[in-house]
């Protein structure tokens, strides 16, 4: 009964059955049809004008994302514990070509506009420090929270105030968009760009960079073939996000997700460091609970040293998720 | 009768079963069986200890071997139409931190020793002028033509007294080996990484980077990840390379794709700009000849203005290449 | 009897004026009045609005100018025997992040929009080739040969018609303006940024970059912050170029080593490589011609097997110009 | 009477004399005898094999020393407030092709091998983590301390235990050695290479880079070079350089602005927010009495709401350090 993450979570069968139908000869690289639809469906689900880009991971979308919108000599302000700042490997020092991470402190990894000025208002506006070009905030967060339609507009608003770029990293945006019960276009408020992930969410090697300027994706597009991810077979990629997005599948199994850690967060009480607001759980729990729960035959990392860490999948059973979640309350 | 190139070529059967067969849970990243079984199969297939690692394209898997042998203050010498120079959109600037490439001539994109030392040896070595660090070759070239064992030894000795590292595209390696009747040791020669290519041969999404210095696989590793190019569900990818190699499909695929090019060659005779040793053809026909042939239902680029270039795949149906044939020889 | 370079040559006695001048308290970096002084004498003395960087090497001033045009992405055209692409150690691969440089013929080291054309011209407009941002020029050329205005006008034109920015390297500007007998706007012409050069001409260790566009110097000034050449004391630098200004001392200078070119091409007819524009000097010579000039005190740089570099400068004396005009004609 | 900083005061004349003695045609670059001799000079200081390089700023200094020593896929633990990190315009970013800083806490901008374990014990070794490859310290720091002899070497062990290579950014290296009593070879330790300045403590602009590693100096050559730090009248750098080794003169005008520093410390009580153990006092004192101080004629900047600091430099007058005691102790 795994819990260690959803990262590597076996392939939704409408996935599989796109990237078979997809089988057959089209242009190479992203000039096929289904890679040419991906404008037009994201336009209509998130309501407003978006380019499409597909990559293979998020750290390539996510840096790609940013490098169209800072300068060699800027900075990006992001949480602390960001993905981008902890577990990308420096990917962004790369794609951004030395570019500096500003790290803004929070609960649960969440930013605030006073987080992000306690971080930018310090820096003289002089050439000896580097200057903040953009933001970049993840939805849903590092701990699985989820940011409100208000919040992420109040960070939006300042960006706008500043000059700077506001990115989105959704490596869990589905998930947060299932939470929050908003629409795309609500749990991404008014970003520049947006990481769309569905790895994590059923697909197997396709994410999406939703540009809501088109000027940012014509830059992007260089970048991605100079980055090596613009794939000559990418019509398998496209496929994958094209299967996602009908019957909306992102949301349904976003929705399974979270309901999984709906159910498991319920008997955690006290023990739940952050609140449940996507598929991953943060729960206290002694070495010694935690050894009772994976001889009960549960996979999760440990949390530090006295935390485990459960995140739920598209794939994960009903009944998986209740066993898990009376073991934890029979701790 | 698509004759356009081998790039998206749809994906071989055995490539398909692999990928569904990997579709239960596993370590993400390349902490899989399946991955973990790479390093032991090519070391198998090279006679030679190998470290292997996957990527999804064949300019990430040129730009990262490369990165590992040439810092950036360092040069690349390579083929004036090598395909890192012309068609992969400045990637090994990217990857090589604007260390150059320095560009030599020879026919069929084919390097000499003598050719690259007309390039390095007016280089003064001083600090104004940039020092070469590695000679890059394609087997088989861009123009379809394959390298003999001598020949990539000769080359090795050379990069050997110049303390220089040696890295071989091998987008069509499989072409090149199957042309040759050798095996694929003898094909790479002494060669300190390959890019041992997959995709054209009837993968989907997978490179493999074949180091034969286990140092620089180890620069690699940290490089990939860096790249974004370390996907979380690897098992997806070396699943296909796995698939390849299992009852040398990918021998197989390219013999089979050769002997389509042959069968083509056969009638080109002068029109043949160069000697048939893969699966690419370029033949010389004037504007009419081409429109001659478009109308019959052929597919295929035009090369400059005299000229056209006909890829054969894994795929090319018997029927197609033989119609292609006769059409050649009505000309 | 030194014509090896004028890279080494001493420095003016007015510029050693003006640094001792300096040396009482200022603001640093870039805040003293000697700094801030140039935008307008530099306006002044181009009759157009400029903003104005000083830093310490050529190298730096066109890798900086270039820079601010050229996205890593991109390309910046220049002749194949340009100093940026032959004799900078590769310092725009660092300053432009990988960005690549196209090589374009022509005679003299000049280039000609035909010859531009000739190179962006083929260049497919899609992501897998990288595209031009820019155009490099340099006046007088690395072989001595000074762009008459109309030429210079006709690059221009070219670089707007196709939306590339033009880079001027001028780090013997002087000596194109003195040989055209052309205003410094002349000798300029259209070009965005020009890095004007003065440690060729009596100067110690400051160049000037010349920007026309007052956005292109913004990004400039954290560029040079960041490549670590804003110096503290730059009142320094400020003052070089400020004496450099004062009584036009870099004309006078100018004049001087091309009237000793001069002097010393008039008795070469034949063995001239180029014509004398400046104050380079390529003179075909056999080695035992140059065997007797050595033999007479002459020190100089062989060109290649059958030739040899002469440059004057702001203090070649005249009996030593002299005295090679009388021995080249021994010859 | 300017406190404000060290980094624009006036040039010594010793050093002047030897820009002036200088002014005689010798080889360009790093090939005149000035240049040459350095690897002496400071071989017989330190009392072991060095190499040397000049270059024009702290900032190019420290930035060279560190890109031989780092990949662009590692990080460099440093202060927080380390200049590198805080004051040099993202310049680590550039010259370190994207490599991390990875910040350390400590009073007084002081490292302790307990502050770098605090920081690099966490990281896990895998590549989806940015791996420590340096450790960056400042003697004396930021905030005026010097490391002990003892302390360096504490810092040196665990660098050779965790195969970290060392670096001193000693901006104001003479001041800490001037406080210390030691020699520079006590005051360096076991580091691998020191940025030396010159430039606060009597010099114009030329620092030095002393590697005790030759490997890192030849990797070094190159990248001065193309980071255009390579300056053709390179004798200028050397001689002030040069001039300030003989007589020890670096070490005189340090003990005089220690001293002067040492004079106004001794009323400042518990007004020091930092024993004074170089030339660098951060006072606490309110914005009212900094007001006062002010209109005293004392230049210095505020340090926060609650603090001003001051610089003493070599040509501090005696009679400005003794008012300025007095009128701290007056407030």
């Amino acid at each position: 009964m795994q819990f260690l993450s959803d990262n590597a979570a076996s392939v939704h069968p409408a996935v599989w059955d796109a990237m078979r139908a997809a089988d057959s000869p089209d242009a190479p690289y992203d000039g096929d049809a289904l890679s040419a639809a991906l404008d037009d469906r994201f336009s209509a689900l998130f309501g407003r004008e978006c380019a499409v880009l597909w990559v293979a991971t998020g750290t390539a979308a996510n840096c790609l994302a940013l490098a169209c919108m800072v300068p060699p000599h800027g900075a990006v302000v992001c949480h602390e514990e960001a993905h981008i700042e902890v577990d990308e490997g420096g990917a962004p020092g790369f794609y951004l070509h030395g570019a500096k991470l500003l790290l803004a402190l929070g609960d649960g990894a969440k930013l605030t506009p006073d987080a992000i000025r306690a971080v930018i208002d310090p820096i003289r506006d002089d050439v000896h420090q580097v200057q903040p070009h953009a933001i970049s905030i993840t939805q849903a967060t590092e701990y699985g929270r989820s940011y409100r339609a208000d919040e992420v507009a109040a960070i939006a608003t300042l960006a706008r105030e500043r000059g700077l770029g506001l990115h989105m990293d959704g490596a869990r945006f589905g998930n947060a968009a299932a939470f929050l019960g908003s629409t795309p276009g609500e749990a991404a408020g008014d970003v520049d760009a947006l990481s769309f992930g569905f790895i994590k969410n059923g697909g197997m090697s396709a994410e999406a960079i939703v540009f809501f300027d088109g000027a940012l994706a014509d830059v992007a597009r260089y970048r991605r073939k100079r980055a090596g991810h613009l794939q000559s077979k990418g019509r398998y990629l496209a496929a994958q996000i094209n299967a996602m997005l009908d019957n909306a599948v992102w949301l349904a199994n976003a929705r399974h997700a979270n309901a999984a850690a709906s159910e498991i967060a319920a008997v955690c009480g006290a023990r739940l460091m952050h609140p449940a607001e996507a598929n991953e759980l943060f729960v206290r729990c002694t070495p010694a609970e935690r050894e009772t729960l994976r001889k009960q035959g549960f996979g999760f990392y440990d949390w530090g040293a006295d935390a485990a860490r459960f995140v739920t999948a598209w794939n994960t059973r009903d009944e998986d998720a209740s066993a898990l979640a009376r073991a934890i309350a029979s701790l």
